[in-house]
């Protein structure tokens, strides 16, 4: 019962179970890669609480698992009202499941994405289904939304590949790999699969302050993957490319804005200007649901400031006096024009912008 | 005997009693902000091994206990020849020490640069002193080298503060103050004398992995000197810049070859390419005794590599796997062309380059 840590695959996020006894199985994010250990939830709030702590974190996989909380909250829903209820009788607590949720974090786009996408299903069905009937239409919703997610990392993993070199360095920052989504990766999935077509990468890895998802989940998991990996810190990787270590910057993102603004965890704007600063082509990877089209650009995009504590205590252990004011932004927002492309499943955007983000997002939306 | 934490002014360096008694003191500054203890050091080993263990660190508070390190030794190795000894009873013993104490850091060239200064001493007054005189020579000499740089601070700190805005915010990495020096620091006391003469600075310091010297030491330095100070993770210095938080920034040196290019902590030249990106003006306060004129520019410098533990563990707690591959330069070079100024004791250098660089260590030299 107490696997070796990160000795096999590892899933972030999956459902248990059919309808009336299904579960949301989040692996604990917060505990590796020390402790193994999988949260089993019931409850929409037990969900959010897990979003929240950063159970389960990455945009692809919170998204996915806000999808699996409505099937939860609505279950739960049907169930009290009784065999005969409509689905009408889930109109309020979807409602009002779906803004606890969306609460929960508010820089990522794609919770807001799967919500959406739960509540059009619930609405193309509602007068024609019977409560339950309803649960079982959303809960084939939402195993469709992450088996997409799945297949669209697939092909955003082989599309980026061919981006990566031959041979050389590749950063990356924060998680984006198999905990983060629903499938392969977004980043961390065309690292994997460059060097599964035998690209000689050596993969640096910034440990990711002040949560440490570098250290904690990205380096082991590329370990276990096989890839040649250096764990560093976020600041040292301007003398990596200094000293011509760094020949790629790859990572994921959690919203992008219409002309290819980006948000994504604290850090990667200073990496997209030390790269341009050495001429490093500079990529993010991330499924069309991270786009955020009513947003012009990246000053609309709201930064999440998470506690001080996080800053102060470094794997709970104090660094500093107890009452220190810090900042504590989980992410910055890096402007497209830094963006030497963005990796979709749809296909590559060279050159961010207005025009070339929306005719991507406009075929086959 | 337990001193409230940073409840009053520390020194990190002293030297208490007289020859046959002396001792030098040092802050162990591992065990701050926790714990106030200060190490009592009677031999040469014990202060090698303080200064590779960073219970002692700043390029100027090294060179000055390397300084006193060799009175040390000079006096055991007195004391052992006995009372007639003739002061070439010392030659092979300081000769050995020096070489010790210099192996102990490679990348901070103040350390040699005082034990050249020691060795000069000696050499000018070997033959005409006993053992025991030449000690108290020595003493002296280590004395003096402390002294002024304690003197040599506060004129930095005069010349900084004039470069500083009369209000805006300032970051600052690593530690530069009281604890790195012989006195009220280097970029640090730039920071303090500004805020004495009532500007209006908020200072950003960046915690600094891997050891955290800026969270650990300046952020609560800068608290108890009542300045307003904010601490950040390394990785946020970019995002506060593209809001217009910061602007200057400024940082100590290690070791400044002949055209500016400037060794500091690692993280120091990722904080210039985002200043020059930003249009936001990176000073560089330090001694003349942390240049060295033998070095035409930076690519000379040999840059400390430090154990990978210190990335993977921080403070002592496992983030990682236990045996992932890190790498852990201590230190990283800035390019003199993207330093606004070098502030020294003697005055500044505006847009430091081999010419600007050689006519201040000219001047007075």
């Amino acid at each position: 019962m107490a696997p070796a840590p990160l000795s096999a695959p590892l899933r972030g996020v999956a459902w248990q179970g059919g309808l009336d006894d299904g579960e949301l199985i989040l692996l604990d994010q917060t505990r590796l890669p020390d402790v193994v250990e999988y949260l089993h939830l019931r409850e929409l709030e037990a969900v959010r609480s897990a979003i929240i702590d950063l159970a389960v974190r990455g945009a692809p996989a919170i998204a996915i698992s806000g999808a699996y909380a409505v099937v939860l909250h609505a279950v739960a829903t049907a169930q009290a009202a009784g065999a005969g209820a409509t689905s009408e009788a889930l109109t309020a607590a979807l409602a009002a499941g779906s803004a606890r949720l969306e609460s929960a974090r508010p820089t990522a786009v794609n919770l807001r994405w799967a919500l959406a996408r739960m509540n059009a299903c619930y609405q193309r069905h509602v007068g024609h289904l019977t409560a339950l009937e309803m649960c079982a239409r959303l809960l084939m919703e939402a195993k469709r939304i992450h088996r997409e997610d799945a297949e669209q990392c697939i092909r955003i993993a082989h599309f980026g590949a061919t981006l990566l070199p031959e041979r050389g360095g590749v950063y990356t920052h924060c998680n984006t790999g198999v905990l983060a989504t629903g499938g392969v990766g977004t980043a961390l999935g065309c690292i994997v699969q460059a060097h599964t077509q035998a690209k000689h990468l050596q993969v640096f890895v910034g440990e990711t302050r002040p949560l440490l998802q570098g250290a904690r989940l990205t380096a082991p998991e590329l370990a276990q993957a096989g890839v040649p990996v250096t764990l560093v810190c976020d600041s040292m990787a301007g003398a990596l490319m200094a000293r011509g270590l760094i020949q790629a910057v790859i990572v994921g993102a959690d919203r992008i804005a219409a002309n290819g603004d980006t948000a994504n965890k604290i850090g990667t704007y200073g990496l997209a200007v030390l790269a341009r600063h050495h001429g490093i082509p500079f990529y993010v990877a991330a499924t069309t649901a991270t786009f955020d089209p009513t947003l012009v650009d990246g000053s609309g995009i709201v930064i999440e400031e998470r506690h001080a504590d996080e800053v102060r205590r470094p794997q709970g252990t104090p660094a500093t006096v107890a009452d220190m004011t810090c900042a504590n932004p989980a992410f910055d927002v890096t402007p497209g024009h830094l963006i030497t492309a963005i990796i979709t499943e749809r296909g590559i955007i060279s050159r961010p912008g207005p025009s070339t983000v929306a005719r991507l997002l406009g075929a086959g939306g």
